[in-house]
């Protein structure tokens, strides 16, 4: 069978920088870095010491296969550009369909990682779903072994499905990571330290391995405690914005109850 | 300096029991339960091998402290009922404020452990915030040392600060499980395993601990990705209270990046 063993990236920003690195350890022979902020390029192909593309027209078009990791909106004129690419072209998209490649683009696959990148921080790929798509079986196959190289936890997903995935993601990660951060905000008003609140956030995260998120609810809102509640409304009377979220959310989760 | 070496446990929740629990392991001596729903009280009591006392007048008045952990709205008639009790009387409510109790009760104070408690999820207290309050510093002395048996972080927090904190864990806590529940029931609504959400759900936490939840911030709304925003609120069609929350939070994120 047929194996992706070289791969370009093009991009550079946090979900490039970090794929690459984890390519870069498992051994990838990565010919170089294009993305239309050369600097970040430059600043990304130092990291892992390969070549900077400065221009579309530079890239090479027998690699294995291409990581297209850039912002969703850039994909299409992106995918124009490189039609002449012989190798697998692989969007990592969560929320961007297969048919963003049009039909005389043969190679096409979506290599999506699901999980969260912030600059400065590491991540252990070994754990990280990816899931993949392609029209293509072969191609299916080479993306699970390539794909296998850097996680233990490789999916065939169609893109309905991946964007289901997207979709509960953006709750799970992105909204709860705002609930934090209104947190954070709440307690630097009155002077008090958010590392109080770490081991409460590590413990609401840590309970899901052994009960779900429903049978894990608990505050004033699932007592439906309406002195509390409502005490809670008078003290967010200065941040009306937090407020209609309390308000919002609290009001779902009474109703959690009945179901 | 005397200290506490004997405890009644008043309420049979998960705080009650929990904290029973761990009192039990550093070897207080628990003299014994005392709930409005005796059969709790009974099942509490034979968990830990201690009395049940039927009613408030069983209730012995000489113990050391006593530990209310009983729904907040129930507080001010426990409260009345125990007048004559002579021990420390504690409450563990992070929302009620010291002067819940009356003026003639001296020895009144405040035991909170800022954690979320779900039955049939042991808790490990060593580092969970006790934060404790009494205006009489020979009680507030005795909370250190009695909360030092059990966690290695015992602080003092007076009613402002305790409220400002179980606010912001609301947030922190129940909301944040809230959107993981959301998460799951997307999921369940597409055949799909919330264990695929595992990973990202633990690096979301994890992150905090290098950096704040203002730069941990991913996802469409912090890019303002409109295009993305728009394809989640149109798959959220079935879910209007899913698309208002979506929404809410989706426009607060947005405001983040002009601060």
């Amino acid at each position: 069978m047929k194996s992706i063993q070289s791969l370009v990236l093009i991009g550079s920003g946090n979900v490039a920088s970090l794929m690459a690195e984890a390519f870069k350890d498992v051994g990838l022979d990565i010919w170089g870095v294009y993305s239309k902020t050369t600097e970040n390029a430059k600043i990304l192909a130092e990291k892992i010491n390969v070549n900077v593309f400065k221009s579309v027209a530079e890239i090479p078009t027998d690699a294995d296969a291409y990581l297209l990791a850039v912002n969703e909106s850039a994909l299409p004129v992106l995918i124009k550009e490189l039609e002449i690419i012989e190798g697998i072209l692989m969007h990592t998209s969560g929320s961007v369909g297969l048919d963003v490649f049009p039909e005389n683009v043969s190679r096409s696959a979506v290599f999506y990682p699901l999980q969260t990148f912030s600059k400065s921080r590491q991540i252990d790929f070994s754990t990280v779903p990816i899931l993949i798509e392609s029209k293509d079986n072969q191609i299916l196959e080479e993306l699970m072994v390539l794909g296998a190289k850097i996680s233990n936890n490789v999916k065939i997903a169609d893109s309905v499905q991946r964007k289901q995935l997207h979709l509960a993601a953006v709750f799970a990660c992105n909204f709860s990571n705002f609930m934090f951060h209104i947190a954070e905000e709440l307690l630097k008003e009155n002077n008090l330290d958010f590392e109080l609140l770490k081991p409460l956030i590590i413990e609401t995260t840590a309970k899901l391995n052994e009960i779900s998120p429903l049978e894990a609810q608990t505050g004033p809102a699932i007592r439906n405690n309406k002195k509390i509640l409502n005490k809670h409304l008078k003290m967010l009377e200065n941040h009306p914005e937090y407020q209609n979220i309390y308000r919002l959310i609290s009001d779902q989760i009474k109703k959690l109850k009945s179901v």
